[in-house]
């Protein structure tokens, strides 16, 4: 084996770093796979002096990461820096339009310019690869742009953000509020110190945009996307989900209809016997599904050092074995801008908790309401306490268009026996 | 697009109807994503009379399904006939041999000769390839083979025969024994008139084979496995295992120490948390743990046309793009004949019942020969019956050799007081 293959690592934080220990360690292994040896070349990053894992003594060494495109020898740029922007987008740019082989993490800058950049591949005769994007570890993107590539993807859903799915998890056993298990996780490091790209639906969305792109074909539509958080999720909220079969997950969901695509981030309740509610902690799942391969799941670790390098060089390997199919499956130029249909059309179950003085006729009140919006009851829970208290009404309805569920909102939290804001969260029964 | 890549189908039953049913129904989609028309070109089947799911008027029949190696036009030979020697060997050689690339669905041909016809393909300048050869829609080969290919795997393991799951999902559904259970499952279809293949291991095991292969980088090697079925397990293990928090699944299991690999398939109590145990009739799942990764699951359909064509589609559409790596992952010259860790000498947890007269000095017996041989007792269960009737006594260990347990096994088994054969069943905690 004497063929070699010169990879540059721009940035070296968890992932970057993760990316050259792999290199490093398992480099034999790498090579009989690869069929040829996968050098690690040159890196670049703002510290040099830092301790890092491995020995990079031996590797070229540049302060300025956009320069690794113009280093000729270099035949894979590794782009950890991240960022949609900046320095990320202008190396990813330079080393395309070189005929350099793109491997990425770097989900925001995928989630905006990956058709523009994946059209830059394809005029370059060369490959761009983003599996460390989406859901670290699993193999999502793959599956996706090749082993399911056989089926009409009908939907594909999950949970693409651990740190959301810690919280909610520990919110879940502990009953402890938002705030004190964000705080926690702060402290254990499974939560950044700035927690709102996660917390805020933000990371999700990216990942979610690439996801349909590959998914239906479609340009990846970050602003178009019905994104919400959990901030507002409360203990009262998973307490109810419990009572009622299910957990409460931080959903990304998209699903093609000859309408267009539905593409949304919000919490959702979901049957704890479905595979997605059984994702626990800081894992991620997403579940495909399509014409003929029916559904399939997949779950493992979303982020951290090991599983995200592992994604990253497993793109390597597939590069350095001579991959250079389009980055979203199909030709740039076929990537379609489908409609996005709007939130308001979605159409499935709700749950709806009002906070009431439980006095005579509150239930009347309300249930006109649902009455007139054409909304169907199909449960009602309501824990007795004495007369003349605040009580929960909690009700799920069968399916109904978001628009109807919107209005009985701002109906019902006119009502003078609606003592605090009502609370809706949406039910999935995939 | 003007591009066509022929593709010629050898056995039209429930996989290669499926294929021909994918190739029509999502053609143009296929083209996109495979960068060249998938044209179904010519078939072979035994009866040409018979009705089919797609009209197959335009293409070229071949009653000889040898004979479709020698027909010049075609780029790609799908072998779904089945079968470790005969037409689906000869077919298979002979295409790789003439340059053609392969897809097949044949585990039993792959556990075999996969090494032999991997270093044919290398030879010739072409792809073998066999997704669906293993857990059907689910894309565990190609992740093994590359996406996860930049760890050093330690193990992988899962349910991957969907007709034993679904019988002992049942079994412990409805309590009913396993004969009445195989019996309604072949009513239904789920299993084959003769359920040999299936419910004696067998089936699993081609398809870890072809994953040990994989994953270790190994001559498959199906002689030197561990292979047992479901046919002994009885309805009162199912029970036990449940009052243990665990689920009895029909386990596959490898993995790589300095000393070797373990190969089995044997059936397993299983912690009902873990991801494994919830996999739930007819599907399968499969856990790969890594250095890096750490643990990824993938679950889905292990058989059926639309899955397992949905796999073997996925196949063509990565040799249409170009891909020739091999079958593997590594030259087949260098797969190695890794040395298979003897049972004996698996390390683990062990489920022992012993039917005994309840009578004093029973325990005392048992747990006597159990100190003689080393084996440390995790738990103890014995429900109350009348003094001097039968009652099963249910020891659980802890971690030990599995040579041990077989004499502890034979020793109590020679008791007068245990009255009926003993029962061992492994305990895994992944």
């Amino acid at each position: 084996m004497t063929k070699s293959i010169k990879i540059g690592v721009a940035g070296l934080g968890t992932v970057g770093g993760g990316v050259t220990e792999i290199l490093t360690r398992n480099a034999d292994l790498l090579a009989a796979r690869a069929g040829a040896r996968l050098e690690l070349a040159a890196v670049s990053a703002r510290d040099r002096s830092r301790a890092r894992s491995v020995d990079l003594s031996h590797v070229d060494w540049h302060a300025d990461a956009e320069r690794l495109a113009d280093v000729d020898e270099l035949d894979i740029i590794v782009e950890t820096i991240g960022g949609d922007e900046g320095v990320a987008r202008r190396l990813v740019e330079a080393a395309l339009a070189k005929g350099k082989s793109v491997v990425t993490a770097n989900k925001a800058l995928i989630a905006k310019h990956g058709a523009a950049l994946a059209a830059l591949a394809e005029e370059n005769g060369t490959a761009l690869r983003f599996e460390a994007a989406v859901a670290g570890g699993i193999p999502i993107i793959e599956a996706l742009r090749t082993n399911f590539a056989a089926n009409r993807i009908t939907r594909a859903y999950g949970i693409l953000n651990g740190t959301c799915n810690y919280i909610l998890s520990e919110m879940e056993e502990t009953g402890q509020s938002f705030d004190d298990v964000l705080a926690e996780a702060q402290r254990l490091g499974y939560a950044e110190a700035d927690p709102t790209f996660d917390v805020d639906g933000i990371d999700a969305a990216h990942k979610l945009a690439i996801l349909a792109g590959i998914a239906f074909g479609s340009r990846p539509n970050f602003a178009a996307m019905h994104v919400e958080g959990i901030r507002s999720l409360s203990a009262t909220e998973l307490q109810y989900a419990d009572e009622l079969g299910c957990r409460i997950k931080l959903l990304a969901f998209t699903s093609q209809t000859d309408e267009g695509i539905e593409l949304r981030v919000h919490p959702a309740m979901v049957p704890k016997a479905n595979p997605i509610a059984q994702i626990a902690g800081a894992l991620n799942g997403v579940t495909v599904e399509g014409d003929f391969v029916n559904k399939c799941v997949l779950e493992g670790p979303g982020a951290g050092a090991g599983p995200t390098a592992s994604a990253v060089v497993g793109d390597i390997i597939s590069v350095a074995r001579g991959d250079r199919s389009p980055a979203f499956g199909i030709p740039a130029a076929e990537l379609k801008a489908l409609p996005v249909i709007p939130m308001e059309r979605r159409i499935g179950a709700y749950y709806l908790r009002l906070p009431v003085i439980d006095q005579p006729g509150v239930l009347a009140d309300i249930s006109a309401i649902l009455r007139d919006e054409g909304v169907s009851i199909e449960s009602l829970l309501q824990h007795g306490r004495d007369p003349g208290e605040e009580v929960s009404v909690v009700i799920t309805t069968h399916d109904v268009e978001e628009g109807r569920m919107r209005r009985v909102l701002a109906r019902v939290d006119r009502l003078d026996t609606v003592v605090a804001s009502p609370v809706l969260v949406r039910i999935e029964q995939f």
